[in-house]
């Protein structure tokens, strides 16, 4: 995985830590040449089985992703037979984001919209800046709809009322208040908001791979019924338990001051040290 | 569609606009005649092709709606081979509200209780006043359940957990609370209410019908499974795309600034100027 | 029903309502032991007629229930053969805390994670404290996930996005932030969570029993499709309506001031009064 084919992102590898950075200006317009870029990144990273996390982050601080190219839109309008597949390249894009057994984090410091929204709404955690990150579907207004995922993926985040509102009203939607609606897992202040997403990125590199992947797996499975999910769950766990990973993490665990009040006090950081190479 | 057969509502049309003002003193209890005004309405509205956006509200500013009439369910009680029936009657009114094509907004400023407040969460949106609202489903102390819907959509509404408080605690949930767990869309100042529903109810009434109506029924599939929902967004998508309205108005998206710095920026008021006639 | 087997839980009762104070010094770690009792309480509650709300609370003001015992799982890891099965008496222990036909909470004053923030999740409130509680799942770090039904009960509890932050990040979640996205039902000041708990507790246990019950089983079936849960709800409505309870509850609803504008102003109290035996 060389992650060198791409223009309008900048791929690095840190490890099993992937970051990608768009920079297609003027504003990050998800044109075909970069929707190109977006899906075959997915696909690059899914295969790689050395990749554990991955940012997308945007070097404009005022645009993440702007929105799908509505030249590019009206094209397609105007001619039916052509590209319409691509409706459905673009679902499949988002459901690899999604589903791919990589830890997937949206970076967002400014403006997200449209198809760029649809994307980051794929990404298993999005991280924004209070003040700053703003989204809008600014679809409905302009005589289509979010077709790129945004009415099935934007409902399950936020709640149906509050997807109504988002994509029938398309107003603006701050920070702080999609950190409330629970668009955002958190709204961070802007200088603090990369030290923070990288933190977070590193930890989850540092722990089991196997373990991170089969979590993943059986959130994932959370969509089904309770006890469909709890049978897949059992079989996961078991799968990760009888691993020699799991033997020594846990008895490293213990050994570093598990089960005793003061190490259980500081459990977070305990853990992190348990998955820390000895 | 005349509007003109209620004596409980008064009913105001104005463009693709509805609103309804429930005046059913002394305190709006859901009476068999204000039921069978508001099911005849949710029955005119759904069948009217010009309506697209309904907003309903009260006259009273303490009471949106109190509640089912007690003494008409004591007579039910009463009498079980009676009017049983029109439990699901109030089922099929409430999913009227809920899956007619035109957007359902409720402006709650005093207090919603019981059926009122079943009625209220199978509206599109909620939108209560900073402490005014007050939401209290009193069925369980009184020895009945919320049969109206409430068991079913409010723990989609706010979680299982927070259903469970709010019905069977039956305390008063203030609109703060109410707001922070996903009750109401907003919260807003009582000075501020009526300004800001009106303003987003006109809004969404200037968008293209075609658009507003698909979006809310791609919307509403979202309770089915992922990829099973964007299949049939894919559908509605291309339904809508392959219009002359879409055509013109992302034409006239570009032509008013999209794909600029300066217009992404106030992307929220550009898309209103293109859904805006010319 | 005598609550008398039990050696790390003190449960008490009081008319409807049973506590039990969990007090397995050092740390409340879950051990075979504690794991052993909590399950067989959980049979026993479900199987006492006269039970309809339960409080699990903690001596130890700084752990409530630590995680399940690490050195037990390790055992388990090196006899493939052996325990497996009690991951499954796991799901089975926190399904039944789940539904059996009793309110049952969670007082959280201090630290829970792991197994213990699973069992918690089972129950139908949680209530914890600020600036104390703290949640934390230290699963995948040491190599394993959270196999006692958490993959699947926190997505449910605050969303896909942050249920991986909390799983695959490891990282302490704190009472306030717990409250935002709905893993507490509250977080109150630590001088307040035992008396309001307490009170909820005795409001709920004051309830007519077979409204409780028949309320808590059509919360239950809101799993389903919407019309389905819908059809249940009103089956449930109609065996709770027809009762003597019913009927003479409602008419005491409007002896005591329901229908008119002061008693529906205060009607959290008034319908206190009516399950308040006369």
């Amino acid at each position: 995985m060389a992650y060198d084919t791409y223009k309008l992102l900048r791929v690095v590898r840190e490890g099993a830590l992937v970051t990608a950075v768009v920079d297609a200006p003027p504003i990050n317009v998800i044109t075909m040449e970069l929707f190109q870029e977006l899906a075959a990144l997915s696909i690059e990273l899914e295969a790689d089985p050395d990749a554990l996390v991955f940012v997308l982050k945007s070097a404009d601080p005022d645009f993440f992703l702007a929105h799908f190219d509505v030249a590019l839109l009206i094209a397609m309008a105007n001619a039916p037979a052509g590209p319409v597949g691509d409706v459905n390249t673009y679902h499949e894009m988002c459901a690899r984001y999604q589903r791919m057994d990589k830890v997937t984090i949206a970076q967002i410091e400014g403006r997200v919209g449209g198809g760029g929204a649809e994307l980051s709404m794929s990404f298993d955690m999005r991280f924004g800046v209070i003040g700053k990150t703003v989204i809008n579907q600014m679809e409905v207004p302009i005589g289509i709809l979010p077709g790129g995922s945004g009415t099935q993926r934007l409902p399950r985040l936020v709640g149906r009322a509050r997807a109504i509102e988002i994509i029938l009203g398309a107003e603006d939607l701050d920070a702080e208040t999609a950190e409330k609606w629970g668009w955002l897992n958190r709204a961070l202040p802007a200088d603090a908001i990369d030290a923070h997403v990288t933190a977070l990125a590193r930890r989850i590199a540092s722990f089991p791979p196997g373990a991170v992947r089969a979590a993943k797996r059986s959130i994932e499975t959370s969509a089904l019924p309770l006890d469909e999910g709890c049978r897949i769950e059992a079989e996961l766990f078991q799968s990760v338990l009888f691993t020699d990973t799991a033997r020594s993490q846990m008895q490293r665990f213990l050994d570093l001051g598990g089960h005793t009040r003061e190490g259980e006090l500081r459990v977070a950081e305990l853990s992190a040290e348990v998955a820390r190479p000895g």
